[in-house]
């Protein structure tokens, strides 16, 4: 385990947020799950600096509901236990409901199917001034049938292009897209579902499937890997977050998002000239 | 205007069917309004092939709705009084409702103003064996606002990227494209917006608007020149059809449509083979 260290100014996040290389995969044995580069060495203080967060990232969305000049999508993928509810309520809970959703994406229904894949997809992507978390997103589809075998090699990379066509039309109207990859270790997935298992309040989430999905982790991280060196373009970058600890996994998430939304010079608007004086009797 | 001449193999449509040369604009100046390149001579006989053809497009929208194996997407576009209306009524008014729509697009809502210009399109086109029909359509996006001068060259260009880019996810996805501009001329347009006024069954059709449209004749035949030197692609190609005749104007479209419909191969699905030899009893 990478021992933690600290955030400085000379502590860059871009390790974290890899960008593709022509295309090439990333490799993601070289990214440690156990590191923890955004703590400050005290897990106490940790926990309190990401309810400071939470508390800021719900004052900047009250603004960027107002402001209506942008829009915000954040994605989170990871395999299952991952943390991808835990990050939700740990980083984004003290958010107003008003101009915030969340969606859990699940395998398509018919119609959904008889349609391309980022059909409902882009139905679901935030309006102006709203922020919208993908929990797993249209990236499932260049995963799950990768692994299965079911889409072949130029089909993946035809998806990928399509991916970055659609994302690229996102961000030239005005979307932030941040999206983050929780990368689990092996170990830390054990422990997780075997708890799921043995917990009765939490055995309801174990699904027999995701057993089978654990079976094919070097696939999937061969199948996460392509898609991050494809996809973390400059408008819609890839972070990959260490999840092994559940409290440095939300303190990052929402330090990356703070700095991303205080970022983008966020204002009330100004109030209508017609109002200016007038006494209300 | 043009003499009529008859159909022939060696006849062919790609003087109609412009294909942009690296985005230069179409110059629809040469493109004669009231030529009948697909007429027989004979009005009385176009009618009747109009019918055919209408009967025939009815026979394959039941195979592509069994087939499954593509979508169809019909764009409409022209000046008000080009038509449009009329073509999906003497083109597609034998098709069953069954697995085709029409969708008349106006002034977008302010939810659908809070979202990309794509947003509300992707959300109607076609799914797995439907034929979808556009009256008016994303194209509105690069003429009005350009027409009008909100929309800079630098961002038509984006959007005419932008277009391109989606249309390529719905082609690469199954769905085969036609356009088709109805191109009228103005006198003729004079006359028809005339009877619509002095019509009292028509008059419900007219808007002043409509009027202050057809004052920028010349700025709007810049605009639709340009969209097609940059949309008109080998995935989703135009047709500029010729529409101040509208017996030809049907005929022009129900063959291109007729032919595209049958140059697709399309079949019923074979049975399932466990009711072969079943008796019902």
């Amino acid at each position: 385990m990478t021992k933690a260290s600290p955030r400085r100014k000379t502590d860059p996040l871009p390790p974290w947020q890899p960008r593709s290389k022509e295309g090439k995969p990333v490799d993601l044995s070289k990214f440690d799950p156990g590191a923890k580069p955004f703590s400050s060495g005290d897990k106490g203080r940790d926990k309190e600096k990401v309810e400071a967060l939470a508390l800021e990232i719900d004052v900047l969305q009250d603004m960027l509901y107002a402001d209506r000049r942008f829009k915000v999508l954040v994605v989170l993928q990871g395999m299952d236990a991952a943390g991808k509810d835990g990050t939700i309520r740990g980083v984004f809970s003290r958010v107003s409901p008003l101009g915030t959703d969340t969606i859990g994406w699940k395998a398509p229904t018919p119609a959904e199917r008889a349609h391309d894949f980022l059909w409902r997809i882009h139905q679901s992507v935030p309006g102006a001034g709203q922020l919208m978390i993908f929990n797993r997103s249209h990236y499932e589809d260049v995963l799950v049938p990768v692994v299965q075998g079911t889409l072949s090699a130029q089909q993946t990379q035809q998806r990928f292009r399509q991916i970055n066509d659609f994302e690229r039309l996102l961000a030239e109207t005005g979307t932030v897209i941040l999206k983050f990859m929780l990368h689990l270790s092996p170990d830390e997935q054990r422990q997780r579902l075997q708890e799921r298992i043995d917990d009765p309040g939490k055995a309801w989430k174990f699904l027999p499937g995701d057993l089978e999905v654990r079976r094919h982790w070097s696939d999937y991280m061969a199948a996460y890997g392509a898609l991050l060196g494809a996809t973390s373009t400059e408008l819609a970058p890839w972070t990959v977050v260490p999840a092994d600890s559940k409290t440095h996994r939300n303190l990052m998430v929402a330090t990356v998002v703070r700095d991303k939304l205080a970022s983008l010079g966020l204002r009330y608007p100004p109030p209508d000239p017609a109002i200016k004086g007038v006494k209300v009797v």
